[in-house]
């Protein structure tokens, strides 16, 4: 008998409607002959509702009451869940993060995983029943409500498929699997059979927002193989793992767009070393993650700095860099703009050349023009123009082999 | 300094507005130099969704997963309350019943508590904090989410200032107070200043629907004085506490109406001893709550008994009387009717006699028939046809000089 994990996402769990169609995939998976656990975020729409009343209450809602009220979302859905199973004859228990024992740090709103007990999550399991566990939650050491964070649910079911052993975790989504470009920009974009933790690491950074990337690193960390599968039909899925000899074949497993960037230049900095690191501690402590970084050439003892961050970053960051360098603020100290991101992705990259020369030649023939280029062992990104984001995408899909 | 429990009803926390109010008069208590325990139901309106849901996916649902689910409710009206005294500035902590440390016995949706260690709430109360405490909910001692079935949240205000010895517990609802008739029926209608448990309990199951008996009960039992007010303006409200010897001089104290009554005729019944205690254990078994009894004269070796029971439970009923005799099932065992039910109550009927006279003669001068009366120590009910029921009100408030 294998142990599988299941991982319903918002959109999954919506309505009533697509509750009973979870119950029903459920039963199937446990009437083949599985244990089965079933992760449920809240339904698409509550958590924007809670929000919403929090900040009307209180523009700067305290993080730990921010836990104690979003928690409630998947508490409701653990208990609907387990009515909709026991409708269709199925032995069914409900469980939060804190009766499941998922222990972490006291960081509200952003907590860290510690350790997981189980609680009594085997006991029902072996008992014959379903147990569907609360996503997104967890209970600190002195008995906090705590949440793992945006994507937490993924994350809580990859963590109990490592902390019990499963046999296979699906992450049950509203896709099929990961595809080789967006398919609502690259119509004959493919599903990819597999893809290795690393490749999936850098697509979710490079925009495909399949999955966030700490669920992705805790599988990893932990050897967790998954599928990102659809909840909606049997389709195989793709399996994430760590990188066989075989992926290497690919060169490209991907093209990934984030149009939410914004490029900032930082001119007329004093071109001495410390600059950089003064900048980008002072960004960091401002929690700002800056993705690309180029630093131009210095003249007159002036440097300059470019870098991308979040588009909802910009005037955080204007404010840091102004006060960083407060001798620097008459000068052209900050500018900003718009900036789409297009990442190829792929381990064969490693042993193999030429993938940057590709990359540059098909936008180059497309009459696209490059602002910015950061590359990393398994990935090459540029920044263009985001009117070019769409076109981009589809022309380097297609120099690269990637269509049907 | 003194302890103070608030306790506020889900109309009183129904939108942001109201839980802002709540602050402000949270604030206000604490400002006069008070340390304040706030307990709060969910907003009104979110249990009903929630059973709703719940009952499209199961018409039966598991009443473990049913407490998973409503207790929700409150979670998330104790998070708001804390943001909205945060934008107070008035330092404020939420606390779940299990957090509290509310130990139930494991009856799912009607647990009992059985102790209350407090968990952390005298301490954060002693560091200077407003605690916030979820109604309604507690935990079993194996760790499950419980819940105290209806008006709950009354219940944990009372068990909590009982538990913690609070100086004064004010059940904060949408009326000024305990009134002598249901204002809306009977304009001249006048607050009491004090009432007794018992009148309070009397008045309770007699319809007015101020607060449910097992709150009143507990508080009776622990001796906790508590005030009924209003959420919604700073008049005194009514004292709920001991009989007090001048509580006598008043012979009734109040005038209660029950329209959700149904007569049972169950006619055609063996006379011998033992149908009747066979029928009231039967209706027992199956929870249904019998009220007003009447065992009328056998004939032909023949028994019939009137009996009244909430307008809900008639069909339930039914079926319990005509399984309970099914020798009888061919006569005519059982006839429903609607009933209004017309109640006096007060500690001072024990030593005044003639209340009962009053009461028939007040209704006999409004032409207004009775079909059935029940008498305890403190109250004297009357069944009568639904359509004199308000009537019958004003005139009884009237008779015993009840108005303003």
């Amino acid at each position: 008998m294998a142990l599988i994990v299941q991982k319903y996402g918002g959109t999954s769990v919506g309505d009533v409607d697509r509750i009973k169609n979870v119950a029903r995939r459920v039963k199937e998976t446990r009437d083949a002959g599985n244990q089965v656990i079933v992760v449920v975020s809240a339904r698409s729409g509550v958590t924007n509702d809670l929000i919403a009343r929090a900040r009307a209450l209180n523009p700067m809602p305290d993080e730990r009451e921010m836990d104690m009220l979003l928690t409630v979302g998947e508490q409701e859905t653990i208990a609907l869940t387990a009515m909709a199973l026991h409708a269709l004859d199925v032995p069914a228990v409900s469980r939060t993060g804190a009766q499941a024992g998922i222990l972490t740090d006291p960081e509200h709103t952003r907590a860290r995983i510690t350790s997981i007990s189980g609680g009594d999550v085997k006991a029902q399991l072996d008992a014959g029943k379903v147990v569907i566990l609360a996503g997104f939650q967890g209970q600190s050491a002195d008995g906090q409500i705590t949440t793992l964070g945006r994507g937490g649910s993924d994350l809580s079911a990859i963590a109990i498929a490592a902390a019990l052993k499963a046999d296979l975790c699906q992450i049950c989504t509203d896709v099929d699997g990961v595809y080789t470009a967006d398919p609502r920009l690259v119509p004959n974009a493919t599903k990819l059979d597999e893809i290795s933790y690393e490749e999936m690491l850098e697509l979710a950074s490079s925009g495909s927002k399949v999955m966030q990337n700490r669920a992705v690193e805790f599988a990893q960390k932990f050897n967790v193989i998954f599928e990102v599968r659809s909840s909606f039909n049997n389709n195989p899925g793709t399996i994430v793992k760590e990188e066989a000899a075989s992926m290497e074949d690919v060169v490209v497993s991907g093209v990934a767009l984030d149009k939410n960037q914004a490029k900032i230049v930082a001119s007329d900095l004093p071109d001495r070393p410390g600059t950089a690191a003064k900048l980008f501690k002072a960004l960091a402590d401002a929690n700002i993650s800056v993705d690309m970084i180029v630093q131009n050439i210095g003249r007159d003892g002036k440097a300059n700095m470019t870098f991308t961050v979040p588009r909802e970053d910009i005037y955080r960051a204007e404010k840091v860099v102004t006060e960083s360098f407060p001798d620097e603020a008459s000068g052209k100290l900050f500018e900003a703009n718009d900036i789409a991101k297009v990442s190829v992705v792929g381990v064969g990259m490693r042993s193999h050349s030429g993938v940057a020369a590709k990359l540059f030649d098909a936008l180059a023939v497309a009459s696209i023009n490059i602002q910015l280029v950061s590359t990393s062992e398994i990935k090459i990104s540029v920044g263009i123009d985001p009117k070019d984001a769409e076109e981009a995408t589809r022309v380097v899909h297609t120099a690269f082999g990637l269509g049907q």
